[in-house]
């Protein structure tokens, strides 16, 4: 294998559109999606609430702006969003919920399995909601699969106990599901069984889907019709969508059953990282996220990162000091290998 | 010519992408620019500073998002912003930056040229600014060319007075120039010269430059930083960013010129008008905007939208009872002939 | 009478506490209001929902926080509330629903009666309640009676419009009734009257009425509970209450009925203001506020205000260079005669 | 003893105003606050500002609005607050931060001393500063003593290490000081050594010290104009607020000296409850809270808060199932004994 090449592990976000989505995204049937007339941004929209079994479901610009305003519809002013303490939504979003919404990020802790505890849950509703001093929960944020918690899918036994919660704390629940499609293939299931445990959920059409842009959320028609005019406000409101739109049809099309592949080289990568000496690896990997960890003292993850990335190899940091590689459609078996081979190599 | 076209003036939002740009979307190099490496964003950037003769210039998702996060880069919590009564920025963009800005908007009586008269400015001034009843200003807002106000342009002579006056009190000015373009072709200057005048402006591609999406925001380095991290918080960040920035920069390229032939058909237009009884048009048109009011009794203004659609002419109302009429790259000057006469046989 | 006394007519605010209410202050029951174990706290705010024919009321640290916390409980985020431009709230209350509630104020022509226009609320309606553009009016705010408009108080007939017009688009209306003691005295019917036409009201304990400190809101049940909500996160939950409250109780003992000597004087200051040449008074005073504007060329106003506090009388300029001045139960109508000796010896 | 006597040990903000400030309120000089002309308030501040050793300082009606003012004056809309996760801020505040400042709240964990751990404030800044996901630190807050954590006083050394923490990453420090004058009577110092290490300092007047109202802020002087400006807004201006300034002077005056009685009692009812099989009581007590536990099986804390209650002695859970107890000037060691006898009678 040629060494000059770059293996991009830093992201799945890094994905390039495929020609077909190329393709289709010149010859897609346009119009001005602010005046809702752009006919392929509908009919993603419809496929996605389809896919997902939900009522309705809306375009946005990136994951950030779809969580945000799904915590905006469903969160009044001086309410508090229960999120996990290692989830994207609190560390990653940069505190858009309190800026744009009044609403105070309450952390919950993140079990290793990315679970939010039900017991922990319990102790942030106060004990008496007409207490004055205490916000009171407006909605619960659950990641899945869980990025930071390594990839790891929330079991359907959970999230059956999650939504008997929701119901008797009449509090909802939006699941950040950047990459749920990857949790559906793990599973087996389809995405609407996951969804339907919930009530609302975004995912990523640019993540390892390959889609250039945006993110989908679906939810109730009235919950939708919400997020759509909290998408105006912040600016999430585009012209002719449907170039990209276009290809989010084709990524939901095309892409989604293709992940398997990426899991089988996580886990290959998983199980290679975990054979060398100096390194600790989470190697109980369900999606395409794996999480290692250079134990040899000569290495801090600096020098890590450095030197992978002056080989071709590129990860980066995400949280603690853990290195994160990531797969998708970018990335052959044989990259995987490549990879071991140059972090052998460092270590040896 | 076939009367089974559809002549579609309601807005240049309705432009479509040329081949030129659908070409150049397909082979644009792209890369992550949630991580700052899409080359093509990057290129569209720099050009559009360059263009503007600032520092530097951002790509936002859309107009409502470029003038949202340049009044919050500009006003801290708690100030005023002080706009237009007539703008698109108060009128039409949901109350953004009181909601995300913690801002509030204190609107000027918009002359009939699009100025915001100094003394009015002025008055908005508290006598005293230590006594904390009163939010102090944080930010001018112009809209030039003037959407409501017909497309009037703001004259050069206007701008130096307010910049004077904004150094004099130390408040910035942004400017909405959402068709920008249209302006400087009008007065034969670049938009460089306009921009001088005033510290952040924003403009759209896909307004009569015909791009499918995006706007640009340009002003200072710091100004732009600053911008930069409000995008991300509003969920503006987005990633093969490229594909949408390659059409921007055919935008920029090969449409600006172009615009002139929009002023044309939208003076023909008005003047046709003018010359029909039973129709008030404002004639001064220095765009490519025309409004026009029907003051025939027997025609409310829904009946003329409604009547000119069922054959084939697309206008609507826009404020005050009037008829808004856009021309873009999409109506040629038969377009034109052909909606004065469907126009004139109406009245007939 | 003594030159050297000073006859404060700035504002009713610099009223002093009563000899009574000092002794009820030094004899209050008190609680932890914070608990809600106040019981002087309680008497006060039956007292006052049962004057206003309400179903509760509320103690308030002050008008402004009376107001901001009134409407946050009725505006939810991202609505607008449609205010007077003349209006104290919209102009003395820095910002605070768009700070605090992320609520844009949207002001509405004030008629020289302190009457907002029908016409003009619908105008703020936008026709397309579903078009996400637009920010939706979330309350109307009247002020009543209207300081900057010279104390005017609303006829009954206007308040039968309103509530119709309130219920037709099912907009809430709230009463800045700072002073609505002033306007029941001066209609000779009950507060409660008055009140009975809107859905919440304040009224303020520290101007006429001449308590230290304090205003009531009163509305329905639920709606006090939301406002005590939003009080305690706003900083307004008090301990010891009852010891401002015991004077709000004697304020409303004992205070109102006085009040028609207030626009006794009021009404004399302003007759003799109208005769003096080189001054021009608005002449129809209603409740106890006299605007005048100095004409004679030697003076601008602050060389007014300046000289007549030299000469032991105390005004002040309240919007549009007109000077205003207040009576109360400070004012004697001796201070009066001696105050207009001392305007018409400036002019000579 | 008389057991009809009800002995109050939820909280010394139950304490009620000595006759000597009951004597002062009656006689303070006022003014109106709002014009910044009440002597009685400026000699508060002035006393508060030079025994704290800022340059200024500032009354608030409240203890919550000291703290949401001063985070507001310190941080930037946007930005995030370091907090201890028992702190009273972020469990008892309402979530104002978020709400009107559009700040994040970011919860540390508390240690058992009420201490933040250095290396966890290390934590919650962003390594890469610039990268527009994160929200930055603006203000760390301490709580001094810690109310939840057992009235416990944090040691100098800490201090100086925080303060050290603080220049090095310009992130201003605040103290919630609700109760600082226990702590300064604890440590044997003057309160001004504390507040030398911090940016800004709130204290209470109306708990240990036993005023009916209030809180003061302390800090620099452009800081005290910052938050003079956001309590107008907030709506925490008042009018003849000497009345209960005047209070405050007595507390400060007279109160102070004997907290260390409330101490003493404090320790007395701690190692009391001790002694009696069936609770845990945490002994170590360094002001005037005591937190204890029932662990004898026949008892939850609801039906120990009851039965106390029955009998006389107030308490209530605070957090955790534990059962909070203060002292203050309503309490006498003899009250502590028949709390003691009270309790064991119920446990026997």
């Amino acid at each position: 294998m040629d060494k000059s090449i770059k293996i991009e592990l830093r992201s799945d976000t890094f994905t390039l559109p495929t020609s077909a989505m190329l393709t289709a995204m010149t010859q897609a049937k346009l119009g001005d999606d602010v005046y809702g007339e752009d006919p392929t941004v509908r009919e993603l929209e419809a496929k996605a609430a389809h896919m997902l079994g939900k009522e309705a479901a809306i375009f946005m610009p990136s994951g950030t702006m779809a969580n945000l305003a799904s915590i905006m519809a469903h969160c009044p002013r001086g309410t508090k969003v229960l999120v996990g303490d290692e989830s994207d939504i609190y560390i990653y979003e940069a505190a858009g919920a309190s800026i744009c919404g009044g609403v105070m990020y309450e952390p919950i802790k993140t079990k290793s399995d990315g679970r939010l505890d039900l017991y922990d849950l319990q102790q942030s509703i106060p004990r008496d909601t007409t207490d004055p001093q205490f916000a009171l929960p407006g909605l619960i944020c659950l990641e899945n699969p869980h990025n930071r918690m390594g990839g790891r899918v929330l079991p359907l036994s959970y999230l059956v106990d999650i939504q008997r919660f929701s119901k008797q704390h009449n509090i909802p629940v939006h699941m950040d599901g950047a990459r749920i499609w990857n949790a559906a293939i793990t599973m087996g299931i389809p995405a609407s069984t996951i969804a339907s445990y919930v009530d609302s959920i975004q995912f990523c059409l640019s993540k390892g889907l390959s889609a250039p842009i945006g993110s989908m959320v679906a939810g109730s028609q009235a919950f939708i019709q919400n997020v759509y005019r909290i998408r105006k406000m912040l600016g999430g409101g585009m012209r002719q969508t449907g170039v990209i739109a276009a290809a989010g049809i084709v990524a939901l099309d095309q892409m989604i059953n293709r992940l398997e592949d990426d899991h089988i080289n996580a886990r290959l990568l998983a199980k290679g990282l975990a054979k060398i000496p100096g390194i600790i690896c989470e190697t109980q990997v369900e999606t395409n996220i794996v999480f290692f960890r250079v134990t040899d003292s000569r290495f801090t993850w600096e020098k890590v990162v450095h030197f992978l990335q002056q080989h071709g190899v590129y990860v980066d940091e995400l949280g603690h000091g853990r290195i994160r590689a990531v797969t998708h459609a970018g990335i052959k078996t044989e990259h995987i290998e490549q990879a071991l081979k140059v972090i052998r190599h460092m270590l040896a």
